[in-house]
Formats: C-alpha cells, structure tokens, sequence
C-alpha cells in the first residue's frame, strides 16, 4: 500500500557546485534521509590497532571529501551515508565489541554495509556481523600483507590479525579465499606456509607484471565459486605513488587502475558486503589516496548494486 | 504553549569521538534537526570574484573540519549549521543575487547569520540582507587590505570591492565603521585618502606593534559607538604564517593571538551578523588557517550568543 | 636579401646553470628576440571555466618553471616563448574573445602555436584561431573525461563543455576526431552516445591495460587520416599519482610514460596547433605535474618542429 | 683511582657535516659510550592515548632529526642520548608499566632524564619515577590544554589526564604547580575550578600579550619556590604556526620565542626532570616543529646542567 | 639632448592579472628594457657555501614568483629587473669572483644593486664590489647568525665566514656596523668576544621581546651614523614560522612584521645597497617565505629610492 | 677458535616496535656491535656535485628512515650499518679522495658495500674503491640519465660524469655494462654516440612499455656474462610519482614494481657492491622515495647475500 519512494542519488551537481552540499559519501542522502536503504556506506575511524602509522581514524571523513565527484546513480538501488560508528579509541576488545554491534544493528536496517576504515582491525567485527547475516563468506583480500599474524606485542587484535581471528572463527570459506597484491619482501617463509593452513591463495603484485588483469580475476572468480562475497581492499595494495596517505607503504604495488579494472572484472560475483581501509589522511597528498579510495568504494558499490538488483 | 526544546550543543565528545561524527561545525546540530535557531552557521562556497590565488570554494567544507576541536556550550543560544548556499561559480552576478536571497531567507527563520566564505565578494550580499533585517550597521572590517577599490578588470563586483559597493549602497553607517589590520606596501596614497572618503577609520597592522590589544579595543569601540555591529574577517589579516591557507598573502600581519583577543575585547557590542572569509584550504598546511578560522568563528560566535541571549 | 638568423635554443646550460636565466619555456628565446617563430609557446591562465578545484591560472607560469630541465636544441625549427595572453579572470565570455583574438594574432607572426592553460575552456577560442588559419582539423583530445557537457549552471562556455561548442561551430572534422584516455565511472550513458554524435571515437584508459602503444597509436592515426591535427592534452588525461596537481583528478589514470610514449607514436602526423592544459599547481608537488606537463609540451614541440621541418 | 673521562660534547661539526653522523640527540654520544652519565636524552615513542590526531610515536625520532643544528657544550656536565624506551602500542596500562620501570631503571645509573615524547600520558609514569628518586616535585606545565580531565570514553589514563592522576597519587606538590600557556574556548568553567582544586595556578596565553616574560617568568618562580621542579612542556603550548606538527592545535598561542625566552629567565631554579611531548611529526612541515621542539629540549638541558653543575 | 624616459613601474595589474605576465622582480621591466636603471634587482643563484640545507640557488627565481604582490610604483627612481648572474655551482672561489665582477659591472651601469640570494656567501663579493664604488660602508646585517666563523672544513668563503673575510679586507666601517635578530644556543662566549672584535655590535631577538622596534631602530641608527650603508639581510633572521623556507632554521625568531617595520624605521639613512639571502624554496610552504623576503626586497627598495631621490 | 657468533638481523619488531629503536638501516646492528660484517650498509652524505635540485647529503639519513618496515633476515650473512662517510661539503676533488679512501678502509673490514648516496658523484670512488679490491666489474647502471657527460662549467667530477671517468680509468668492462631506464628528450645523438664508444649498451624506459621484465633481465644477464657485478642505482630511474625526492626528476620513467622485479630477476649475477643515490629528501612527500629506495636496497641486500652465501 502506497509506492515505494523511487531510489534518490547524490544532489544535483548542476544545481548544487560538488565543492558545496553535503558531506555523505559522493553527496549521497543520509540513511535517515531515506525510506530504505539498500547499501548503507558506513564509517568505522577505528586506528588503534596499526603498528607503523597511525590515522587511519581520519580516514571516513576524507574519503567522504575525496568522493564529491563521484557522480553516476546507481540505478534502482538506494545507497544512503550511515554516519560514523563511534568506537572507543583507547581499548581495541571493546571497539571491537562496538563495530560487531553497529554493524549488527545496521543490517538489520540495511541490505548491505560498505565499511570505511579505520585500520584493518576493524574487517573482523565487520565479518562476524556479514557472518551472521549471510552465513560463511569467501573473501577477497586486496592487501599488501597478509594479515594473518598471530599476535603483535601480545595483542590478539590488531591491523595484522584480521584474517588469523576470522579463520579460526570461521567466518570465511576456507578454499574460496584470496589474498590479491601481496608483495614482499616482508614475508618470511614460514608466513606464506601459515597462511595457506588458513585457506587462502595468493595473488602477488607481481603477477601483475606478467599477467593481464583478465587472468588475474579469472583466478579470483575460479576462487570464489559461487560463494558469498565479501571483500575488504587495504588501500596499500595500490603503489605508495597511487595511495601515500596510508600507514605501512610498500613500493612496489598495484597502480590504480589496475586496481580499479581488477573490481570491475569481478562483475557479477554476489557481494554481501566490502569495506576499505587504511587510509591514513595525514600522509596523502592532494586527495591521491581519497580519491582512489573514493572511486574504489563506488566500483564496489556498483558491483552490489549490480549484483543486489 | 509548550516548552521551548533546551538549546542543544555539539555531540558529545566522550561518546563520540572528535574526529568522527557530523561534518557540521563544531559538530553542532544542523538546522532542521533544531527547533529554533538563534545563530545560522552557513556556508558560502564561492571564489569567482578573487584576483590571485583561487579556492575559497572549498573553504566552508575545509572550516568546518578544523572546528572538531571547538567544544564549548554557547549557553541558551541554540546555535545550528545551516549548510552550504549554492551559487553559480560562473556568474558573479548571479550568485550575488543568490546569496543576497538565500542569506535573507535564512534570516527569516535564524536570529542572526555567521558565514563562512568564500571570497570576500559575499560581504555585500550578506550586508545587503543584514541591513534589510537589522538596519545600517557599524561594519568593523578586519583585513590586511582595504577591499574598497573600484573596479577590476572593469567588474565592479570583485574581493576587492565589496566595502566600496556597500557604501554606495549606504548599507553601513559611514562614521562608525573601521578596517583593522591593513597594511602595505599595497597601497597608493589615493587608496588610502579614496577609502577615509567612504568614511572608514584605519587601525593598521603597525599600530599592533605599538598599542596594547586593550587600547586598540578601545579605538573600536569608541568608533563604533552603540551601532548595531557587523563583522566581517578576512582571514589575511592574520599573518601568513598564522593562516596560510588564504588568496592575497600578506606578510607583516596579525598573530593569531592578537586577532583573537580583539574580539574578545569586544565583548559586549551588539554584533548583529558577521563572516569569516578567504580560507583557501589548498594553501593551507596541517589546518593551521582552518584551525584559525574555525577558533574565529568561534569567538564570533560567543559574542553573538552572550549580546543576544 | 640578406641571411636569415640561425634558429636559437635554450641558454647553455653549461654557463648558465639551469636553475638560473629566463623564466621563459625551456629557457627559450622570447618571441621579441627572434627574427621570426616556426613555434611560439604562448601561456592563458585563465580558469574561470573550472567546476572543482580552481588555480589552473597559475599553470603557465608553473609549467615554464618546471621545463628547466628540458634540453635538447629543436634542429632548423625557431621556437620560442611569446609570454602570456592577458584575459579577465571575471567574465568567461570577455576571456574567451581575448584568446581567440590574441592566438590570431599570434598566428599571424608565428607559424603554430603551443599554448599552456589555464583550464578547458581555452581549447574552444585556440580552436577558432586555429581553425581561421588552417581550416578544418581532426581533434585528438587526451584527457579522463569527454568535455563535451552541453551547460554547466546554464553557462555554456565552461572546462567540460568547450568540444561541443567546437562541434557546433565546425572547427574539427567530426569523423576524424578521438578522444584518449577516457575513464569513469563518471559518465552515465546518454554522456557517450551524445559524445558519440559529435563525431568522436574513444580510446579509453582501460585500453591501455590491454593494448599496446603502438596499437593505440595505430588506431588514432587511423582514425585522423591525413587531416591536419590539432592536439589537447588534459594532463588529467594521467594517473593523479603522476599528475596530483590538477583540478578534477580521476584515479585510474594513463602514467607519464603511457602519454609520451603515446605522444612519441604520432611522429608524422600534420600537427599544426596543440594545447596542455589543466594544470594547478597549488596541487602539485615537488614539480611532479609541471615536470610532466613540460617533457608533454617538448614532445610536441618536438613532433610539430619535425612535421614543419 | 683513575680519571673520570671529560665530559663529551657532540661529534665535531667542522669534521663531520651536520647532516651526517649519529642519529642522537643533537648527535651527542650515547649512554653505552660514556662512562657516567649525568642527564640522559630518552625517547618515550608513545600515543596510544591520544584524543584527536595521532603520530607523537615518531615524535623522538623526528626531534632527534631536527636537532642536528643545536651546538654547544654543556659544559662539565655529561649528557648522552639512551635510545627509546620501547612500549606497547596497544595496552596503555602495560606501556605506562614499561615507562616507569625503564625510566626508574635510568635513572639509576643517570642523574636526571630528559624524556622526548610520545604523547602526554608518558607524564604520568615519567612523574612517578621521578618522585621515586627525588620525592614531590613542584610540576611547572606547559600547554594549552589543562590535562586534568577525569577520563575519556572511559579510560583513566590518556593524554588529557596525566595530571589528575598525578595530583591524585600525590606525585607534585599541590600548591607549589602551574599551567603556562592554557588557552580556550576549550574550558568550561567546571573545568577551571576542578583544575584549581588540584593545586595549580594559570599563565594564560593571553597573559602574555598584557605582561612581560619577565613578569611571567616571576610569578612561576613564585610559585614553585625552593622545590625541586619537574618541567612538563607539550608543544601545543606554542602556536600552530611556530609548531604545526601536534595532536591538538590550538590557535592563539605562544611564539617560540616566548617559550624559550621564559624556560631562559627560569636559570637558576633546581630542574630536576623535563619532558617534551606531542610532538606529531606526520603533521610538521620543514622541520618546523621539530627545531623548535629540539631547541627547547636544548634549553632545559643547559637549565638541568647549570643547575646541576 | 631628448628627454629621459619617465620611470616605468610593473606592468598595470587591471589590465595583466597579477597570475600572468613577466617573471620579473614585482613585474617590473627588464634591465634591457629601459633607458636607465636607478636601481637593480639581480639574482645571484648560488648555494655552494652551505653548511646545512642546500637549495638557495632556486632562491632567486622563487622570490620573483612571490613578488607578484608588490604593486606600488617606486615614485621617479626606475627599478629594473637584470636577471641572474651566472656563477660556477662547484667551485666556490670562481663563483665569488664571477659575482664580484659582475656585479661591479651591473653597478657600472646602475646607481645601486638590491641583490637576491643564494646563501651567504654571496655577500663577500657584493660588498667588494660595493666598497669599489662607494667605499666603506656601515654593515646592517639581520640574520639568526653571526656569519663571522672563520672556516669550516677549512675552507675560507662559505655561507657561515663572508663577514670575517670582509672584516679582513676592509670592506665596512668596524665600529659602524651591527647584526641584528641573532639568537642562539648556538653561539660559545668565544664566538661573541671574537665577534665584537671585528666590530660589531649586536642586537639579539630576545631584544625584540624587551624592547620597542622604534628603540631598536634607533639603537642601528645611532650605530651606522651617517656612514653609507649595506644592508644584509638572512632570512633566517625571521621565525622559521613565518620563514621555514630557508637552510639553517633557528626558533625563536623575528615576525616578519617585527622585520618590516624595522628596515621601515630607518627610513632616511643612506643605504647604497642590499641582500636578502637564504631563500630555500624547497623547504617553503605556499610561498610563506618568499612572500615575506619580496616584502623585504620590497621595503628596501623603497628606502633606496626615497634616499636615491 | 671460539665459534662466530651467530649473524644478528633487526631488532625484534615484536619488542620493539618500528617507529622505536635504532636509527640504522632497518634497525640491523651498527658495525661496531658485531664480530664480523659480511656487508656494511655507509651512508656517503655529499651533494656537492649536482647540478639542478640539491639535498642529496640527507640521503642516508632519510633512507635509514624510510627502512624501518623492512624486515626479513638476510639468513646467515652479517649485514650491519657502518654509519656515514664524512666528506666535505666544499671541496669535490676532496671529497671523492675521502670517500674513495673510506670505502676501501672498509672494505678491508667487510665483505662488501651496499652505499647510500649522496649524489651520483660518489660513485666514481665507490668503483675504485671496488676494483681495488674485487678488479674490473661488470657495471649495471640504472638511471634516467646516461651519466657520462665529460664536464660541466668544467668540472670533471660531477653527478653527471662518474660513468665517464670511470670508464677512463678502466674501472669496469667496457663491453659488459648497461644503462637501464634511460629516457630522453634529454640527448642528442652526439651524447648517445659518444656513451655508446664507453662501452655501454642501453636499456630504455621505453622499452619497458614492449618488453617483459624477463627478457628486459635476460639482456642485461647476457650482457654482463660471468663478471663480477657492480650495481648502480640513481633513484630517479623510477618515474617522478614513483620516487619525487630525487634531483633531476624526469617524467616517463618505471614504476617501483618494474625496477624492484628487474633487481629480483637478477639472481644469481655475482654482485660484490651497490650504490643507490640521488634522495633528495626535501622533495619527497610521506617517504614514498624513501620506502620505494630503501626496498631497493633491501632487495640488494637479499642478492648480494645470496651470492655471498
């Protein structure tokens, strides 16, 4: 009984200039603007987990800044801005306790979450909650590292541990999980042999050099099957000259594009949800890393939109 | 019929942390989530009208991210962020028009105005809506130039003619009116005899490094008597190393401090309306101007809320 | 009667260092000492055109200031610095008339014209100049997005608009025309069939992750036949990692390389006019853009002196 | 029985270049290379309590790299720099833990410490051991920021309430302390006579554009009388401009050479310990922050050494 | 016979916006372009003397770009532009005598240089080439630092020795001169008792804080009598805050109000010529420093025209 | 007698976190700690032969700083840091006489060097120093500039001559070396002639665009054949977006990915020293260059102690 309020995009930038407006996410409406919502964008400035460079607390507020022009609709899907996730920044187990329940409370709200860091911590709290709503999810890690420590400094928690946690909660498919852009050489051998106990493959930045970006996300697609996706994108798989404003850099990565045309050739895949992490404002220059990181959440969010119509 | 709802102040920053939640300033409440408003926040992102350096447009957004500091209650006064006003960045005249319109709306439903620029250009229309309203004003102008020349380029309406239109417009009280800050080389004989013609008094940049804040403070008052006051700051009056981040730099200025504390030694003057102009962010570093500015505003707006309650 | 003067080329770096002597491009002669001109590098800093982030003003002097470490003499061929064409930052019709006057002009002492905006909006009267001299052109136009929007605020002369008032007028020849480097997700549809009605082709950037140079090349020499070419080149057109200081930066972009390598395949073709534009240096660092955007003007100084050879 | 060895100086300028050369402290020797040490140089790289912007973690590192200019002997006193104290990132209670014993442990075997921060919170438990050694301390704090807040989100110990717990656990005595430099509109009138109560007196920021440094620097030896004296500076104490590189700028307040003119005009007063924290490089620029940071830590060395000697 | 031309100022900046035009000294024409030179501004792009932070011999070239500011016309004296000198950038003594010839060469055919820098050293040679035409003047000289060590790595002519080697040889009045803005640490008693026997007299920084800028005028007034006088102004003598952009930054500076109004207040004296040295652009941050130092050479232009009157 | 001690790598990131601890090269063990050192990491801080941007003298510091996230250990061999050559800033042929000096008093202690430059002056003492110990070596020269001009303003000794000074004194095969990275408009075919008859052959940036790295690596195998290797690496081979602090920036150049594979594909080559020079700090933004070079010494590190093993 009565229509349902037509999906609603980012504000007019013929009307309203895109340095003016509102500051959502590519000037979309706030999810209390909107009747329903089928992707919510959500901010998690979490950092208390990182090991080098901190900021990434920062981070939603600048690729928030970083996405006014982003412009395209997203056709009959409503993605609305969320807000912030307010988390405790001087205790991680309850920030962490804090993110699961947001999350929690958001899904129930919406369909989707797309999730701006914060630091990789935050991907744990992120996949218990897709966990719960989706069930075991296979998982496409865009990364520098592995994130798959054990501990740091006795930590359990943190921007290195992510993925340890989640395997051994099982919150992804063992067999349909990828890391995408690792490069070292920051691994010693016995990380790479742990790693692969977790389940996952690797796709390094160097198969990059040799191979084309067709083959590279044939391999993620083969991975995957036809699990659930969800996929979390550290920002320092991109180069430090594509993305400076992160906290551990690492010479020797993805370009942009090659990012951007990896995402786009995972069309079609069910994402459930994704989020991006680890942009560190402080050290980007010029909006290089927001904006990079702004036009990845929208591939990200067109490939949900796509998928979730 | 009804109680008044209390004044509400910024969000709470031992819930929320600073640098996450609205993007409003000093992460107050917006307009429509307020009951009433007695001082409108509004945004005025338009530079068509500068001379050399560029960018204010982005100075609404970038201000308001370096108010995240600002935490102090105004008291009963609910203060509320009215957004931006959208203009024509192509059409001079027509966002003259545009903000002449949208300031006098907003002062339909809010007590007074605080903007936050742009260039200087939006003084007169913001003048031209405060007379309507408030009458004619005092107008004490800080800046480190004069702002009334004629024409440039042949346009009349530029940021560096605002304070000569609004007295041929008879918008301020032509005794009672001062510019703080200036100083040169810039200028000319004829500027500086032109400009006492249109009935400004000059404290200038010098007289700072010869008089107490205490005595300059006086100088003020005493011109602007029991006038209705309008304020209008151009963020050049502070020396470029305390605000970068601005269009016409000028060495030999203000301190922060000395800025500052002229306002508050204007504690008591009936401040009607006031601006904060010429925050060009990409000349900014580490949001020294922004962090300047939002401080500004923020002594502005104490002013405005202790006169008014 | 009597011995034409010998071309000249920059100042010998080996007594004047590069970091000292003129400020002109390369260190090149200015027009004023030089018998006559094969080339004449002419600056327009205008960019009252721009709809994001303004400052391309500042791109003339900029790139020429980058450009000291350009060498190489251009054989037979006298190029040389004919400084900058004035035009009102105020009124973008004024400007428009201003250029189109001042290349004319200029076209009548020298043989071709190498412009540096100042922002896209020059591209439409540095057409009509060229078009008045030499006739009908092919367009290629590098660049991440099509400029061929139809309005802006009602305006109709604006930085994304400039090809289609090219297109209305006739100036280049519709079916010979490309556009290089095109990316989104900015453009919905109706934007590429409506660009496609003009009369160009695309090569888009994702091309370039799948093609090679050469082939590229080979399509936009096919597409261009044996017109006379008129090139322009957006340095947005490169990956903000290699060209941060610009004003609607779009990740995802062509490397320096790409470009030049690109620039370096059209060897041959009639080029008879060229423009680079959009460079803001506010955004720049440490000369990355105006490094780039020189080393762009000397390649077609280079392929434009040896087609008038 | 032997010669104690001469006290040593830093490397000789005239035979190793300022930019080379060891990586200490004003590349002064380290502890493990002198016999005895009588003020020793000690990093504290910690920030995990930190409000709004993170990074004092390189904050030891970094005024180590800007105090490559700082020259002079300190005369027969030995001064030698004695590395980082290393400390949990994640756990600020453990990191406190570490922080008391290491600086307990030093200063067994140094006369007194001179700690680079790291945050704020490293007072507390640097305050510890130093009443372990020499009992209550008059506490001479500069700052804009109180940092005698109760708690924040909960946590009893971050960069904004060092000092309550120090108050609390009797760590200074009560009525011998002052704040130099506070500035607001941070502090509600609560929070003034809450702080009172602890037993500080205020210097403001504005009190010094009303007095002289002489004046200032009377009413803190007033104050603080014949106690030995802890000296406490966070940067944020000096304006933006003169110390970009900090957590939680605040504008208005004091130049450089105001803080190192008042710690000059304190000679004579028995210093017993010092700390010089937030320093965030990530946020400095040219070493802004840094030299100004390294100069200061300079000046309470010759104040410690004269004092000592 | 004929008349003189009328001086000529900058080019008219209502009709050549302040972003474009010639890259002169405050756009004013060309040594080559006018009859007469009353006044010569000549860059002297050298850095090979330095001690700490290279970069000075982009200084030049960076203070031209930051004079685009500086408007008002010179009154009949004509200010001209004569370009850079070339000089040798490894060979220390070559490049010294390259200055000093060419700038006794420029002084043949102008009344009076305003030099820019390159670092110090360059003020050996111009102060012989000073001597030559005027004699012994009284030397001026701001700066952080004295300039009067004797060698460094032994060699004699390096940015920290031009005044011990003009003591030397001669080249100013000895109990006519002083330096004003020193600070230090940096300086041993040896230092300043072997300072003052070369004649000078000091005015530190720390006077600046006691004092009145009029009383410190007159105290250089009383100093210099009414000797001719030389100018030498560092940089560096200014805050890093308000001149970061230089080699061997200093806290605890002059503003640069506290300069400006200092070279104002000697308005009358005899001044025959001036430096400003040390601009460092790669160490600036949106033309802070370079603004400032073409404010300097600007108000020393006006002190040498109303003398040269 | 007596067992060696086992090799030492960095401290344990796990006790001590990357942003504490020892300012060496990724935190190893200075040389004076360890009985033995298989290769000693120097740092050659000396600039004075540049010929555009300088700053290369805080090379090593910046590089050592960029190095804390390197991490792996180099398995049995003794890699340790031997600190900085001392040299004068003032005098190039002194200069060299020290380096080449210090280089070979060390090579008398370690196995090999792996130098951290300075400009790429220093390499001529460097390849001395090596053939001293190790004769003639193949010579692998990555660069964007061929390095062998003969002289300039006429010096002999400069960054832009080591290759040809080199090849005058026999220091390396003349038939085994190769240029890689190499782009141009920067020679004229005199230049290319003339490197040519050195003995070099080219590898371009270019040829990067055609060609896999395999077969780019396979030239350069077959080239150098079975000769000892020396490896040198001037920073601005990479792209300017790729490594900005660097003095002779040149658009068109690899990325890090492309020179950090080249380096991997070499293997097995039998390289006895390395040099990787021209960082210029002051140019680059959030360690991009210095992360990007201090991998690239990292992954020589790895070759030379697989070789060694």
């Amino acid at each position: 009984m009565g229509e349902r309020e037509p999906a609603r995009g980012p504000v007019d930038a013929t009307q309203i200039p895109r340095f003016a407006g509102p500051a959502t996410f590519a000037r979309l409406p706030r999810c209390d603007e909107v009747d329903r919502c089928d992707i919510a964008v959500v901010g998690v400035p979490f950092d208390g987990g990182v090991t080098y460079r901190p900021g990434a607390r920062f981070g939603p507020a600048a690729i928030r800044a970083g996405s006014r022009l982003d412009v395209d609709p997203f056709g009959a899907q409503q993605v609305a801005d969320a807000g912030d996730i307010a988390c405790n920044p001087f205790d991680i187990a309850e920030a962490i306790a804090s993110i699961e329940q947001a999350a929690g409370e958001l899904l129930g709200r919406a369909g989707h979450l797309m999730a701006l860091g914060g630091d990789h911590t935050i991907a744990l709290p992120l996949l218990r909650a897709t966990h719960a709503k989706f069930g075991e999810v296979a998982l496409v890690h865009f990364d520098a590292h592995l994130d798959t420590w054990d501990t740091y400094f006795g930590a359990p928690y943190t921007h290195g541990t992510p993925f340890r946690r989640a395997a051994e909660e099982g919150l992804f498919v063992s067999d349909r999980s990828a890391h995408v852009g690792i490069r070292g050489p920051l691994y010693a051998k016995t990380d790479l042999s742990s790693d692969a106990e977790l389940g996952f493959t690797i796709v390094s930045s160097a198969d990059y050099a040799s191979s084309s970006i067709e083959s590279i996300a044939g391999r993620i697609r083969d991975r995957v099957g036809d699990a659930p996706v969800y996929v979390s994108i550290d920002v320092d798989v991109m180069d430090p000259a594509h993305a400076p404003g992160t906290g551990t850099p690492e010479a020797g990565g993805l370009s942009s594009r090659e990012l951007l045309l990896t995402l786009r050739a995972l069309d079609g895949l069910p994402i459930v949800g994704a989020d991006v992490v680890e942009v560190a404002p402080a050290y980007d220059h010029a909006e290089l890393t927001t904006v990079a990181a702004s036009h990845v959440v929208y591939e990200l969010l067109g490939l949900m939109a796509r998928e979730a119509a």
